[in-house]
């Protein structure tokens, strides 16, 4: 009986599927191809497949004992992990896909520049038709940045940071062992600490039930008045009503958020309305990026081949860690 | 009787003011400050002063042939070379201010995110609190750019493409010499032919007689449905009413300008309603930024140690040129 690896995704080209059909040819796999797992014909491949890869639990839920590996395409994989359920082979590999940090480290630095340069000042006016001069704003050269996560984003955002001229990027993470691209690392622990001198501060950390709530209100408000804030990693991070209130009475400079809590916002929640806050609908990191689509695939096929030779993949999850 | 320098500038600070007198005295000078022209004392300096250190022609107005030296603290000097009358001493140097390289280089990777992800297409949306997801974006990360000026901004500027990971970075100027920072330079004699393979175009030119209008309609036309366009040199480079129709036509995919005709924008001007057009109020390159202030100042400090010791100064201006 051959071996099935089940592939469950939306932004797969003729080309991609060519790819993943070679690769699983060599690797000893017939492959199926399915943009949702509710297309007929889905449902008996999940259950047959001992790889899937796939983005959403929703075609995880359809597996059997007989899957060995779940390949799953998104960066973050908070849902599977806080779910054991969804994995009916408890031992069943689990990798997710680090190639995000292109798009999502020129989301932050587009932001980050917005923030630095007002531009939430010119929104307004400029819908009015008004000429305004610009009030003071600052450069990332010569800058200083805390960055709170040191994985693949956080490194990819520091080598960018660097690019245009940061003075000095330091990293928070959780082991405090050092990470190239940094000028310093620092285990979250002294995150106290760190806050009063960070003038900006990127969050770009796995949903993990440690991070939940990092940024809370007492932290928010250990920040400067010229502090701003970006995250690009799970909305939870942040307790968001603190967040919300010390923006509207100024106590720190700005903030971006890409993720928040809920997704996606209602029209009726007060975030959407926040003074300097740059409100984006989860769009840094997302298939929308053709390189993006195309190093998801690349590391699948890298994996696959891995996979089958028995030798160590690339991206593999510890679930009970969260990452 | 003592040399005269007078010094018309609103962005100076104490520190500044310092380090201007001192530098005066070195060179011995002695040194007067205004904020405006129209201030009491103002004109008696102007008539005497053999340097003058300003940034509008009012001042330069208030001048006599007893000034030797007019350093502008602008970088685009083209009101002074178009107006030989402002200066009553026909031999007198003018140079202008090559410190905008840092703010204009982040203002224009700021709206080239923003043009390359699509940020145009979220604006309205996000004003209705409506949460979409995002069209298909490209990034600077192994693109193509097409340089328009390889001056003081154009080198810059393609410096932080690099950083950000561009993959080509064709600059065109007048002479084609070549300059670093780029991977290929050409003649602007040659634009024609790479219009049409420019898939985002940046505009960073003096104000010349050469420039005026040297993106024109037929010109326009020949740039690929997948163009943008970035204009931070000169409004009137660009034939605005052309750039207009193809953006209201699709014909080119977006376009940001931080300068236009004219400036400010009057309210009804058809130009601030545009499709897939970032328009802001000239705020890539003026004095918000405090790293320009401070070089600024720097500049004309070493210039007028220069001046003092009879030695070349930098940014020295041939007016018949422009630039």
């Amino acid at each position: 009986m051959s071996r099935t690896l089940c592939v469950v995704q939306d932004f797969l080209s003729d080309a991609h599927k060519e790819k993943i059909r070679g690769t699983a040819q060599k690797a000893g796999f017939d492959v199926q191809f399915f943009t949702t797992p509710e297309l007929s014909g889905a449902a008996d491949c999940l259950q047959r497949c001992e790889v899937l890869y796939a983005g959403t639990p929703a075609a995880l839920r359809g597996t059997s004992a007989a899957l060995r590996w779940y390949a799953c395409s998104a960066a973050g994989v908070d849902p599977y992990c806080q779910d054991p359920s969804l994995f009916a082979n408890p031992d069943c590999i689990l990798t997710n896909s680090n190639v995000y940090g292109t798009t999502i480290s020129e989301y932050v630095i587009m932001v980050t520049l917005e923030l630095l340069r007002q531009m939430p000042y010119f929104r307004e006016p400029l819908q009015r038709h008004e000429w305004l001069v610009s009030p003071p704003i600052r450069s990332i050269k010569d800058g200083t940045f805390t960055l709170l996560g040191t994985g693949d984003l956080g490194r990819t955002i520091a080598v960018r940071l660097r690019g245009m001229g940061a003075r000095r990027i330091l990293g928070l993470n959780r082991s405090g062992r050092n990470v190239d691209a940094f000028d310093e690392i620092l285990p979250i622990s002294q995150l106290d600490s760190v806050l009063p001198h960070t003038s900006f501060l990127i969050m770009a950390l796995p949903g993990t039930p440690e991070t939940v709530g990092i940024l809370d209100r007492r932290r928010i408000a250990l920040l400067p008045p010229d502090a701003y804030v970006v995250n690009v990693g799970r909305g939870n991070a942040i307790e968001q009503d603190a967040l919300r209130e010390a923006l509207c009475a100024g106590k720190i400079a700005g903030a971006a958020l890409d993720v928040m809590e809920p997704e996606p916002l209602p029209p009726d929640n007060p975030l959407w309305d926040t003074p300097n806050l740059i409100l984006t609908p989860h769009i840094s990191g997302n298939m929308a990026l053709g390189y993006t689509r195309d190093e998801n695939v690349r590391l699948f096929c890298k994996n696959l081949l891995r996979y089958a030779a028995g030798e160590k993949m690339m991206g593999t999850v510890d679930r009970a860690r969260g990452y």
